[in-house]
């Protein structure tokens, strides 16, 4: 999927949510257990539920590997459900990855030949030659780590003095990196003081932001900082809309909570006449 | 499996290889195409032929995921079939991790516990939080890459004047973490004189040392800077052992590799009495 195509589902659908998949067994209606595959029937019942009020969904791969092969197996079920089913969808595999370069093209094998992805996320540490292999291919997407939504996020990205920034430099070096086009950012919505400076550095890059629900994050202080004139944003809810309930009501209610966002977004959207 | 131990191990053998199992199916031999688990039978192999001269094998995770649900299957195997017969070694999933802390705890659960490896690789860019979660596995290590072995390392790693190093303040500040004594680092081989400034601020943890072979890194010199009184270094080698050759005799070639590297070792652990 282009950029392009994209903004184009975000202005039909008047949405720029991403709803991230992070499927705990602990957490999911006790109903469910009695399926054969648990983690994919909570997913397809979130998706059928949800896919009109958002443009991306977003599984986090740890929550699948924890279950071993069943969980790798889950995925790959939900992956396909998706592009088969909503080939409109935005999908994220929100992995963090980065090796060495001849590593680093066989994890984007994985994700954008094998699962079939349509972007993945990846760590900056090791620079530029762990990233261009993801770059490398055409029409993906490349979501690189710039300023998390965590409390670590203090611990290396913000350190220096102001003008000497990790998270800073990331964004600037890799701007000049080949294909860099292909590259988005995750810029954690419980920092939303920082979208003013990022703006400055990448204007026109689509920033993933999580952080906004469980994590705190306020949607309308990001938008405000964060938007561009071709929106340039995907706002992730995980827990917020996926555990909404853990009854026999939780599709329903996850409904509601994406919804919610949709509701707040296409405000956001109408006021900056996007 | 304890540091003590890893160092009994280290002794008793007198080597400290760590074989790398990145298996890439268009570099082995052709005739194990013909198996149904083609990768795990290269590994088993492998495994077999030089198990007696290393103290780890550490499979880089990409080169599994690359091929889903059938690679995750290989990657299972593999490390069942050390952990079942060969109890001794010290087993690292070089895996790159790390995400927010209820996110990491799944990574953990995946290594630690669904495919029980006594060791994960992680990436330190998101700081403490991240990185915890692994580190309260008791008798587990996480190996958290300082300085990696590639051209990439020198663009945010190295970046900054040289007591500002980011590799240095990751060190620096993990350090004080909670249960450190569990941490381990990378640090590329291709940089050896980095060694003396590493040893400075963490004299006393192991390093997991990427690069010998086919990245160009010395072993002389990576020991020379880098070796301490509990000898503190894993070294690793990949492509040189595995791919010494890609015919009939590849087990063989690779023992002979092994072999190379382990009588090297052997000799630096007899000069430096250890």
């Amino acid at each position: 999927m282009t950029t392009e195509q994209l903004v184009e589902q975000i202005k039909i659908k008047k949405s720029f949510l991403c709803i991230g998949l992070d499927v705990d067994l602990n957490k999911i209606p006790k109903h469910l257990l009695a399926f054969e595959d648990p983690i994919f029937e909570f997913n397809k019942s979130i998706i059928d539920a949800t896919h009109h009020l958002c443009v991306s969904y977003k599984p986090n791969t740890a929550f699948y590997e924890a279950y071993g092969i069943k969980g790798w197996q889950s995925l790959q079920k939900t992956i396909e459900y998706i592009n088969l089913n909503f080939p409109e969808i935005f999908t994220i595999a929100d992995a963090k990855r980065g090796d060495i370069g001849n590593t680093s093209t066989m994890y984007a094998k994985a994700f954008f030949e094998d699962l079939n992805f349509d972007s993945v996320t990846v760590a900056p540490y090791m620079g530029k030659d762990s990233v261009e292999p993801f770059l490398a291919f055409e029409d993906k997407h490349t979501i690189m780590l710039a300023l998390t939504s965590n409390e670590g996020a203090f611990d290396f990205q913000t350190n220096q003095s102001e003008e000497n920034q990790l998270y800073k430099k990331v964004l600037e070096t890799s701007k000049n990196w080949k294909n860099a086009t292909n590259l988005m950012y995750v810029v954690g919505a419980t920092k939303a003081s920082f979208f003013t400076e990022i703006r400055k550095i990448v204007p026109n890059s689509f920033l993933l932001v999580p952080g906004v629900g469980a994590q705190g994050g306020n949607l309308q202080d990001v938008c405000l900082h964060g938007m561009n004139n071709q929106i340039g944003l995907l706002i992730n809810s995980s827990r917020g809309i996926i555990y909404a309930s853990n009854g026999a009501d939780f599709a329903e209610k996850a409904r509601e909570a994406a919804l919610d966002l949709q509701k707040q977004m296409e405000a956001i959207l109408k006021n900056a006449t996007l």
